[in-house]
């Protein structure tokens, strides 16, 4: 009797021991995202300090951590800073007499962003009247932002200069630009996005998660601009997003970024507006793919599955970013590859008509007898070819994030851009202004 | 022991019927094109009528006769013989003095191909000098010529004119155009494709089965042009399928198909460049896919599969085409739209910008104090921006066989046409050559 207590005993513990080992692998198997996580630390409301937010999302922030650092190049961009001015001259004369002529360089990686804002040339700190750069220029660099717009309100942060916000912007972007603190969830933190949504009759708070997984990067991946004297952070999408929507809106309120010199041409600088250009019908876009599908995807540490905040291009790690839903990450590359060179191939096309343009409504403005009207037309014609060209330019993907709308809006450019020409010619009644050229080799930009 | 014999064989008969109703159920289950097909008819060799293969291939033989009533229009275009003329007045001035101006339908379905080439117009069979249409017209519209190559060799045949030819001529395109009567095979039937091939160095002998699927099509759906006097079958491929690989092979021989009326433009037209087109890198052709797979789809009639040879838009059954490869249909068909759309409203700015240098080109002509070298550019980037324009317009998909690429042709295109008229205005010194209008509605072209 008593062998066959222990019998039943032993076999008793064997089972229960084989079903406690099962679940606790069930338990480790389970994606971490899926798994109910009690917090180690309390997270304040939006707490501009990542690395607290990475006591309890190690991964998450680790790789945010690495935007530091890796900041690797790709055939047609990248983020190791290099200058757009060298590789590509074109530019120093599309923006002449506007900041962007002097220093131009790619962006690096999030962690840079408040760095890199406070070196860049083209903020002119020290200059005399340094009151001309507002706190503004902060908006898209850090995770201080949401709580300093809710402290102050946007219009106080937007109304100070750059230079009284220093002394509060002390973490580059980070947790806080794009989730709750108490839910962890997707939400919209810039105020100008808020409201730009509104506008158009949205609620964000209405959206899908898949939806907010490309909306919060509209808190900053979009074009903008500085609202009235104080400098109020305004996003042009009340006519719609797509580029002639923008530039009527821009056209109604008579908004310019900068004037030509000496063609006097009212211009409009495009910023980075991905958020635009990926939801204008892109592909992509269509078929319900968000922005961190490709550029945050699910990634692995040992059993736990999570979304990689290195964020960069998909280029760098098509593996996880492509092969999600493509089978042949090769025959990615290759088709990124050929769209990218066509699309960069037609930007120069598209540049070298612009130039054109400039040069012969330089030639008619110094004339000093030319038809107002035509001569305005043909300023008219060359603002809206520059920023359609400076869409796709500014825009970082080299097209491939909506080819088919790149490569339309760069043949509309180069039309308008020619006929600004031809209306410069029209205007003093002189066709030696119709020289066309090719100004710089394209291989810098095009290898 | 006779009870245990008659068990045994009754148990011998059971499983013996249940193996032989397995074995015909699995070859009534096969796909038919991958079972052994014992001929009912022996066909013989280029046999010109496809009613006698059609015995042995009754639902290949049925879908193609359907390509004779099943003519129906897509929103872009279609097979119902409308005129683009009508539909788009720029076609008549782009195609002045040629006979495309006068005439120009979209074609109709395969089986109509005889019927529809002595119906058009554009033929002039009954002018005084008919000799001026060679028989070469007929190269693509019968399954009489495999035999007729076979017999009076193609230099012959293109030697001598419609009229004399049209005797011979008793079928529309059919099985022999692209079979080969004793196995089947796909095969290059038309000796300017072999020659065109060879030239590139190719061997389409040694092509896969999945290669010829597209190959095949090349029999007919390529740029081509009538060499010398013999008018002679040539395809302009020896630099290359590319646009202006294509422009720099009939620059190097001189050619042009006729003279732009008062602007001695020397001009090319594009036949239909279905294969260069989508053999240009685009997405589909990169990834595998042939023509056959999306135009030619597998179908079942009851449990026999096989290639749908009711050749027509994979829009007008996108659950076959598309869906072979594309599970969500629905979202193929908005992606189609959304392309043809950008693509057509380019199409139509590049047909503005080309009838802008036609009329800027004529009125320096007519001038008669032209700077020759300056007009003569003109009229070179004229010619080769209607070319590049005509490329994307007279291939039939409105860009969708190739997106980017028809994209990036019509920006050059626009852009070359209004350095035409830049050049032309140059050559007189004046600038009211300058004008740019916009002549027709669009909506009959982008509904």
């Amino acid at each position: 009797m008593k062998n066959y207590t222990t019998l039943i005993l032993a076999g008793l513990v064997i089972v229960l021991a084989t079903t406690l080992v099962g679940v606790l692998m069930y338990i480790k198997n389970q994606p971490a995202e899926t798994r109910a996580v009690e917090p180690l630390t309390e997270i304040a409301a939006m707490e501009p300090d990542s690395s607290l937010w990475g006591v309890n999302f190690p991964n998450q922030y680790d790789t945010l951590m690495k935007t530091q650092t890796n900041n690797t190049d790709t055939t047609y961009a990248g983020s190791s800073q290099f200058s757009w001015l060298e590789r590509d001259p074109r530019q120093v004369i599309l923006f002449a007499g506007y900041p962007f002529s002097k220093d131009y360089n790619d962006d690096r990686g999030h962690a840079n962003a408040v760095d890199d804002v406070r070196a860049t040339a083209r903020l002119n700190l020290n200059d005399e009247d340094p009151k001309h750069t507002p706190a503004t220029c902060y908006s898209c660099k850090s995770s201080d932002n949401p709580g300093l717009w809710d402290e102050l309100g946007m219009e106080a942060y937007d109304a100070m200069t750059f230079n009284e916000m220093t002394p509060n912007i002390n973490n580059s972007i980070g947790c806080s630009n794009c989730h709750e603190a108490e839910t962890m969830r997707l939400i919209v933190t810039n105020p100008a996005l808020k409201e730009a949504l509104e506008r158009q009759g949205k609620d964000w708070t209405t959206f899908t998660r898949q939806e907010m997984r490309t909306v919060v990067c509209a808190n900053c991946h979009v074009e903008y601009y500085f609202q009235g004297e104080g400098k109020y952070l305004t996003f042009p999408w009340d006519n719609g997003t797509k580029v002639e929507e923008i530039i009527s809106y821009y056209e109604e309120i008579g908004f310019k970024d900068w004037v030509y010199p000496e063609t006097e041409t009212p211009m409009l600088k495009a910023q980075h507006p991905e958020y635009e250009f990926f939801t204008a019908g892109s592909t992509h876009y269509n078929a319900g793919v968000s922005c961190a599908d490709c550029h945050m995807p699910y990634v692995r540490d040992g059993a736990n599955k999570f979304s990689s905040h290195d964020v960069h291009s998909p280029l760098l790690n098509p593996e996880q970013a492509c092969g999600q839903c493509h089978t042949d990450t090769n025959y990615v590359i290759e088709r990124v590859a050929s769209i990218q060179q066509q699309v960069a191939e037609t930007k120069i096309d598209t540049e070298d008509a612009i130039i054109d343009a400039v040069t012969a409504i330089k030639a008619a403005t110094a004339a000093g007898n030319a038809d107002a009207a035509l001569l305005d037309e043909a300023r008219k014609l060359h603002r809206e070819a520059q920023f359609m060209w400076d869409i796709v330019s500014a825009e970082n993907s080299t097209g491939f994030h909506n080819p088919e709308y790149a490569l339309e809006t760069l043949a509309k450019s180069a039309n308008l851009a020619r006929q600004a020409q031809m209306l410069a010619a029209q205007s003093v009644g002189d066709t030696t202004l119709l020289e066309t050229g090719t100004y710089y080799p394209a291989e810098e930009v095009v290898p």
